[in-house]
């Protein structure tokens, strides 16, 4: 069952390692069928070299295996809370990239310094307060999607507009309508972290790109009046 | 038509890949024929790995596309007005690299500090000045060709002498008479903006390179009494 | 004699050029065979290009030459008095990866300020004290290992449970239970040790991570009740 | 004439662009045979892909060239003045790595922190003072020799102990007994540039290494008592 889908998500995973966003069996794609309400994910703990296609994982909105012989990602509940808050997400990635991590770790927002950033994230790139002991110890993944949905309710944070969130002393989680989009969008956020930390390296002075300069570089990539790329 | 320019235009492309100074679909080359007044330059929003010699749009002084299924770069007009400007630039470069953008994000020039650098680049690495609100809401490419230009002619500088600049809380541009050319300098620009970092994280109290010493590198390589390379 | 574990001893070096800890002929694994008690490990100074699966030296517990035409590594000693202080290792690694090195030449322990640290090494990564002059001059390796030992045992750390060390002024040693896992815990020694660094460089005030959050990680990956990977 | 050594010396200069320490044309390798007193050497801005065994060109001790169709590399000159002055030196290299030249643009010596330094380097690695503006002027590449020369001579070096320096404000000169050992020198210098700056970066107050485990590595594998390698 959902071949296609299966085909996407595995294609998208293959991508993170192309990508050098993981490392040995770290980090995870998924993709969502809205449809028949399933979810398809990578295995838990395999490495990427000997997956294949027939090794992603089905799973329905309660977490339960539907379909595929190995156990899902240990974060797919974490998912799961996502997809079923947002219903305009059609593909999430967790890893451990190097400098996503690493702002994560400092317990940071990732600033706007530049255009990079605004052509695919409005505003900086939020991170989450720490989970409190009684959400670790109980329901842990699951808490780890609440607090991702608190930070970015208490915001007042458009999902697509900010296309990813780093999880305090965690990670980058990414998102998109596809799994290839929050592919693409977890490449962004890397490299976006990079430039962050140096601008700061060269400038400690510096502050948040204009206003005016996010909005034409984001505006012209995404909504109505978008004109980058083929229409 | 413009067979050959094509040609060359989509290798030097590929080339920004080759060179680690693109991600996803970031990024463009173009060239010019200066006798038909038409540019070469890569379609917006194309992945590099799908893109062919054929999907190379043409376009004229004006912007019209004069061949090609694709719509052109979004940065096309910014070429264009350097184009326009400059008569001896064959070709010119927009990427995102790393450490080139970042100094852009800080805001800063790249100081020359060594004979990298000076081999290439006739003094600092110019930042512009940020656009203003107005130049960002109208025409804002066609202003961010005007900026680049306001910039070197303010300070004297002779475009050959400096292939390229960064764009303030942007990203760099490079040029050449021809479109490899103009690849090679985003290299190099690429390359010192990383040592210049590196050389400021070792030595806070660091000066420019003598001036003896930057006109021995720069002109070893440049104009008449050049004997780097073969004649 | 030996023939799987050579393959095995031969996979995980090579894995070691894949996974990029080492430049030229640098860095050496060992497995060993318990039964036996005969240990197998890179030649010394040997190239991983020529090197091969015959090329492996098998050796006893004293360090003699049971097997093989080269010289083992001069580090040989080393991970012998480590296998006969911990019965439950079954994989040594020694790099000089870039910047576990860093770290050991800062003299500090790797703090531990993220889920990707706590995944894997429970606490932070011990960096040894130096060697006296005495030792440094008698029996160099041996007391290298004694001072590996000595570090753990005075901090009662569990040897699988912070699968790695630095040596100060020197480099890094991991291990786990097959040369294989030996190998992972070296790239994620590098790994982590390129975050923490960069973490506080982001933030020079971050604190060791929760403990609490600590636990959970390594607690998903680690022991009866984990539930990371496949059973 | 000379084809092994121009076989050594072009397979040296393609591995500085497998170990990354060459972008573009830059960078070069030359060996020499003593007895006949010619030097083999890269061609001037010639790129690494283009070029083959033939292109090496082969010239005398006064710099003429002896056989080759093409100019040989700038740098030459430089080269002949070390080989004159050392006469155990049978292969040079000149890159501008990434590291190596940031420490050279920072004007300082790259203190021994770790025994990665040691094992090949026998105390820091010295810049030289920066030439004189007449020196500059006239016979540029002769005085970078002499300064490289007068660096070594003023501070008591063993050319093979410390087998490369730093020119001020320029890059790394490296060398060794063969092209190829002068080529795995400079590989060495790039890695314990890199990790002496981050050294620095995690421990500002950090020392050189201590003198006992200096000599320990670099003796282990140096003189009539080293013992790392194969006899």
């Amino acid at each position: 069952m959902l071949e296609k889908l299966k085909k996407e998500v595995f294609e998208a995973n293959i991508a993170l390692v192309k990508n050098n966003l993981v490392l040995l069996t770290w980090g995870n794609v998924s993709g969502i069928d809205r449809e028949k309400g399933l979810i398809v994910i990578k295995p838990s703990g395999v490495s990427y070299e000997s997956m294949n296609e027939e090794d992603m994982v089905v799973v329905d909105l309660e977490g339960n295996i539907v379909e595929g012989k190995l156990r899902p990602s240990s974060d797919t509940i974490t998912h799961i809370e996502l997809y079923k808050k947002y219903h305009n997400l059609g593909g999430i990635v967790h890893t451990h990239s190097t400098f996503a991590t690493s702002w994560a770790q400092a317990k940071r927002d990732i600033p706007s310094y530049g255009t990079t950033h605004a052509d695919t994230f409005y505003g900086p790139v939020p991170c989450t307060r720490k989970l409190t002991n009684e959400e670790i110890k109980t329901e842990y993944e699951r808490n780890t999607g609440f607090v991702i949905v608190e930070t970015l309710e208490s915001r007042n944070i458009d999902i697509l507009s900010v296309p990813g969130i780093i999880v305090g002393s965690h990670g980058p989680f990414s998102w998109g309508e596809t799994p290839d989009e929050a592919v693409s969008n977890a490449v962004v956020l890397e490299e976006i972290s990079k430039m962050a930390l140096l601008t700061e390296n060269l400038n400690s002075d510096i502050n948040h790109i204009d206003h005016e300069l996010q909005d034409k570089h984001y505006f012209r990539k995404h909504g109505k009046n978008a004109y980058y790329g083929q229409s």
